[in-house]
């Protein structure tokens, strides 16, 4: 590794600086610098140690006198130079509003400007540290703004990591389930690192890019994984401390019948006094070991894992349980709404899996405790490449509801291809489920849904991207989908294409124009050319069974998945009419349900998902769906090659890990596209018998 | 276990006797035996312990004097007797011939009747243990028969069943390589057990239908394994004690590389001098260990194996170099022809993998040593449950041939599913390649292929389908399969139909006669009905990739491994003709080459194995390829239902773990075949649009 940090600095443990080599510490770094937050908090010695090294890498100074150009300040210690008192005000005036308004203000924090110094002013360690990073992403600019005050507030309080984690190697889904960068960051042989170092820094990626929360361990918790929330809770704390540094929450996944798999109890019914027992005792204990601790990640009654429809109960009984062992303590349980009937019969075309989050969870809205968020997948199905926005988001106006995204790759090329997901993402949140009414109230957005009210706050959560690889993603590319997500979540009106002007700055400081305009090339429409050369219009699911790369039309075909295409001799698509199909378009509030019922007007992108249409069907781009199939195939493996060729432009001006490791990636991602094209435009030749007009063969 | 064995008798180690409960020794145990059979030879030690123990459980005595209804002799020791000097003498003779025929002499037996007694005389203690099995499968019938003398020989020297046993649970494939019934016998904890009473009842079983040689590990030899050659020995010398004693032979499966992945050497190439002393020494070291070692089993350049090709050797060389190592010591080396490009493009519709073992291997005839053995796959593809005999099997004249059968279901059910495969492997050996000239001289069958001539001995080989399931084989029924192979193994003309009374008749001795009725119920046809409701008319590969169970259609359609059918909306099967596909017909000698060529001649069964035709074609069955497929399908999984009903009459009538062993199986056969029907039902029907006329569903 030629770009690579690690607190040890030994030889050993060394892995990529991703977006904090020590370069972008120069701007504060090299002047005189002055930090007004006293106190034991460990977030407020990170600062300081941030501040010191600053200063002492890049020849500033950390001063206790006036004659500075930065003041670094808690709210309650900057009120005591007058100079300064109106930011500070500001600053304490957003952490004192009722509500998510406080909380908000609470993890934010106001830039000042007095005189010739910056002055960064917050209500709490929490939102200074956020500063101290805005500073370092801002660089020497922010130094040369305008006079005047700005506020910066997060968009929502709990800004949450899941890490599909497992404690072992050898558990049956990797060492991190759907993982392309290598094993765990903190477990290994069944058990925490005993080396934390690298944790520390990854802690620290999180706390600049705003995320304050992260999930330890998979979704789906085994026997071993369990043991985490009783025999395994001094490792906890000990991960705990080194997130806490950072400003960062731990949660863990549970086990919805750990009464029972533990062995303590003969059933996990949510309603059993005994059950409720048990919850009350184990997170107490967790508490005892991790002050602090955030709270619960379930998945219950999902794929396999248990849940409360085993006693007959419903999900708000399960999450309430939990709920209420948490409440007296400040923790937060995080249910997810993936629930469906993964053993489906293929030849039932009745049952729709997109249905299910919706059908199972809106009956239940309103009856969630106040410490119960509800977790829903960005899409219906399972973070396609396209999919349309999950109704249930728009359909729980009384309960806490978080999106979960997904920003390890495993339906998007698995950090193999280059798909840069914020564009994705920012039109998910985007997206007004009850239509732009008109332009003057143009109707709120699922960010607005996720902010949610005062009394009801939502959250942001998605399942990250690292492991242990020396670049953090496996693809080092895909480090700007992490710093995306984390921006995202603190402020979901961001432009992707800026975000990656951001991250750029950040990762390769200094570096030659050249190296940002490939990057734009290579990642800006990467999210449409991974579409165009996989399953098209929204039809999901080609992918290979199991491990979910790589092309396979008919692969899920005829499971018990729920994830089919029914293509046929005359066309294909999925029909979610309410007139003729399954009745999903109907989840939809006024203008969707509608939208999406007819062709005419369902977007093109969507089209398969919602309808069942001859491949002659044609598209209002004026393609036919079969011939929209082959050229989107051939310009998609096409551009790929262009992504490649645009890469070795910039030998020589990134680092040369870094370039040899991206390289190799689009050597597969061309093979991969040229794959991909091949089988899927064979397969729709074949079974539509049309020929490509283009002179372009098919296999 | 209600009907088990074991000679240890413990509790603890208690499987299912299969065809040698002690009920078959009554007919011999309740009579006054005499051994002439002097010696300290391990077989003659088997010989006496059988003896003794038949008459010690029924009744009967050995003795000493010429009052006796049963005489035992080696030919040297018989001859003594006047009245037992006939057979005798022609024991001996049959010993003396040259060549094959004296070989074939050792291993047989003759049996006359003397007087009162029936004499069983045989040159060696492998013909007279041999005769032994003979007298118990024919029960007490041989007893009452006329006076004669009848010879028994079997049709090949070797009779040999590979087992795919890995050395480890953990091993990529499991401990057995397409294993369906448990885990290896003799292997355990990456060693060899220390208990090895069962293996020395498997061999019994062996030697009771006549297979004389078994490979211990499986053909993919991984580094572990590979040890067994070196560092093992003295683990194979204890297992191959346990088969010597029952006149069966070890052999081991090599990796080709040994000599570079032991760490010894830095090459493997065969012409190499210090490749040949590795392997000279190494084979010195297997036979110091095990005198009477068989040799080696070899796949080469296969699957990702190494082999010879690497050197730019030919696979004579390389199967030579193992060869002149092994023939000081008298030992053979078996060389699988199984060799094609397993990563194959599959958009090149020019290269064929049923064209690859001829294409290899034919160029070579007249090459290999006099103890090198090609090992030839039944059929040209993998073990499909309907495939032409591999026209390599008639184009090796100066070549000794081996014919591989899978005993193992791997394409067949996987001991899930009934299938008796008896038909299957008696209509290859049967199949004259050169065609039925006419009825007075009607050509040579594969079987006299087998046979070979004096110099040039072949034999027949099989993957075994046993582990340490307490039935042996998983699906109870599945012993069949391994009892006929070695009787076929001895002798190819005998009726499936018939080996399948014999079997019952050992295996359920005194049932009730509907328990024969049942059994021949469900699987006399049952190849069929597996062929039925599976890959239709010879077009092969519709399982699922990788486990190889149940139906994926297109599964194996856009991989590497050179299995397609190219189903497209008009037809589907693969050109084979000479005329317009790949020319895989050419491989066959006449009259074959032409009766494929054209699908007005090709059979119905054959007939998408070597032509692409219409969904409309019209077979000789007077059916569309499509209206047979629906038909077929429909059929097949109605059948499996008939079998389970006929094998709900023997409740009561066979033990009652087997019954619900086969009940269970038999339940999951049927829901596996309804599955396998509407999945072909439905892939076919979306893709030919054509509707089943008659008043079915299809999903």
């Amino acid at each position: 590794m030629t770009t690579t940090s690690g607190s040890t600095g030994t030889a050993t443990s060394t892995w990529h600086a991703a977006w904090l080599p020590d370069e972008v510490l120069r701007p504060p770094g090299r002047r005189r610098v002055r930090l007004l937050a006293t106190g034991d908090d460990p977030v407020l010695s990170t600062l300081r140690d941030e501040v010191a090294r600053a200063t002492r890498l890049h020849g500033g100074a950390v001063v206790d006198d006036e004659r500075t150009h930065l003041v670094l300040a808690l709210a309650s210690e900057a009120r005591v130079l007058p100079a300064w008192r109106t930011a500070a005000g500001r600053a304490l005036d957003l952490a004192r509003r009722p509500g998510l308004d406080g909380e908000l203000g609470r993890q934010g924090f106001v830039v000042a400007r007095v005189d010739d110094s910056l002055v960064v002013v917050a209500a709490t360690p929490v939102g200074l540290l956020a500063g101290w990073h805005h500073l370092l992403r801002s660089g020497e600019q922010v130094f040369d703004g305008a006079s005047g005050l700005v506020e910066h507030l997060p968009a929502v309080a709990v800004r949450k990591l899941d890490h599909w984690d497992n404690l072992a190697a050898d558990s049956p889904m990797g060492p991190v389930e759907r993982g392309y960068a290598g094993a765990s960051l903190w477990f290994a042989d069944g058990r925490v690192r005993d080396d934390l170092t690298r944790v520390a820094d990854y802690a620290r990626l999180l706390a600049h890019v705003g995320v304050n929360a992260v999930c330890l361990n998979n979704v789906n918790v085994h026997e071993r994984e369990s043991a985490l929330l009783t025999t395994g809770l001094d490792q906890v704390a000990r991960l705990a401390s080194v997130f806490r540094a950072q400003g960062v929450r731990t949660y863990l996944a549970v086990d919805f019948a750990a009464p029972l798999t533990s062995g303590a109890l003969t059933t996990s019914d949510p309603l059993d006094d005994d059950v409720r027992a048990w919850w009350r005792r184990a997170t107490a204990a967790v508490y005892a070991a991790v002050p602090d601790f955030g709270g619960f990640v379930v998945k219950a009654d999902s794929e396999g894992r248990p849940g409360p429809f085993a006693y007959g109960r419903t999900h708000a009984d399960g999450a309430n349980l939990l709920a209420r062992a948490l409440a007296p303590h400040g923790g937060t349980v995080f249910w997810r709404a993936f629930v469906y009937d993964h053993r489906q019969d293929w030849r039932d075309r009745s049952t729709d899996r997109a249905r299910a989050a919706y059908d199972h969870f809106t009956p239940l809205d309103g009856e969630f405790d106040a410490n119960v968020v509800v977790q829903v997948k960005l899409g219906p199905i399972d973070f396609q490449v396209r999919e349309p926005v999950s109704p249930l988001l728009a359909a729980m106006p009384r309960t806490r509801l978080a999106m979960e995204l997904q920003v390890t790759q495993e339906y998007t090329g698995q950090q193999q291809h280059a798909c840069y997901l914020a564009p994705l993402w920012r039109e998910a949140l985007d997206f007004r489920p009850w239509g732009p009414l008109d332009l003057a109230e143009p109707g709120r957005t699922v960010a607005d849904v996720l902010r949610g009210a005062d009394d009801l706050p939502g959250a942001l959560t998605a399942v990250s991207n690292v492991g242990d690889d020396p670049f953090w993603t496996g693809h080092p590319l895909a480090q700007a989908n992490l710093y995306a997500y984390g921006r995202l979540a603190w402020d979901p009106t961001l432009d992707p294409s800026a975000l990656l002007d951001e991250w750029l700055g950040l990762t390769f400081p200094g570096a030659d124009e050249r190296v940002a305009a490939t990057v734009h090339a290579v990642l800006d429409d990467s999210w449409h050319v991974y579409e165009s050369y996989t399953a098209p219009l929204g039809v999901g699911f080609m992918v290979k069974p199991g491990h979910h790369y790589g092309p396979d039309v008919d692969g899920y075909e005829y499971t018990p998945w729920g994830t089919y295409h029914f293509a046929d001799r005359d066309g294909i698509g999925v029909d979610r009419t309410r007139a003729t199909g399954t009745g999903f378009t109907g989840q939809y509030p006024a203008p969707w349900r509608d939208v999406y019922e007819s062709p005419d007007t369902c977007p093109d992108a969507l089209l398969l998902f919602f309808h069942h249409v001859p491949y002659t069907h044609v598209l209002h781009s004026g393609s036919t769906v079969v011939q929209h199939v082959y050229d989107t195939h051939v310009a998609g493996a096409e551009a790929t090659e262009r992504m490649r060729e645009a890469w070795r432009s910039v030998r020589g001006l990134v680092p040369d890990d870094v370039f040899d490791r991206v390289a190799s990636r689009l050597d597969e991602q061309v093979r991969s596209a040229a794959e991909w094209r091949d089988q899927v435009n064979t397969y729709f030749l074949r079974k539509s018998g049309i020929p490509d007009p283009a002179d372009r063969v098919i296999p």
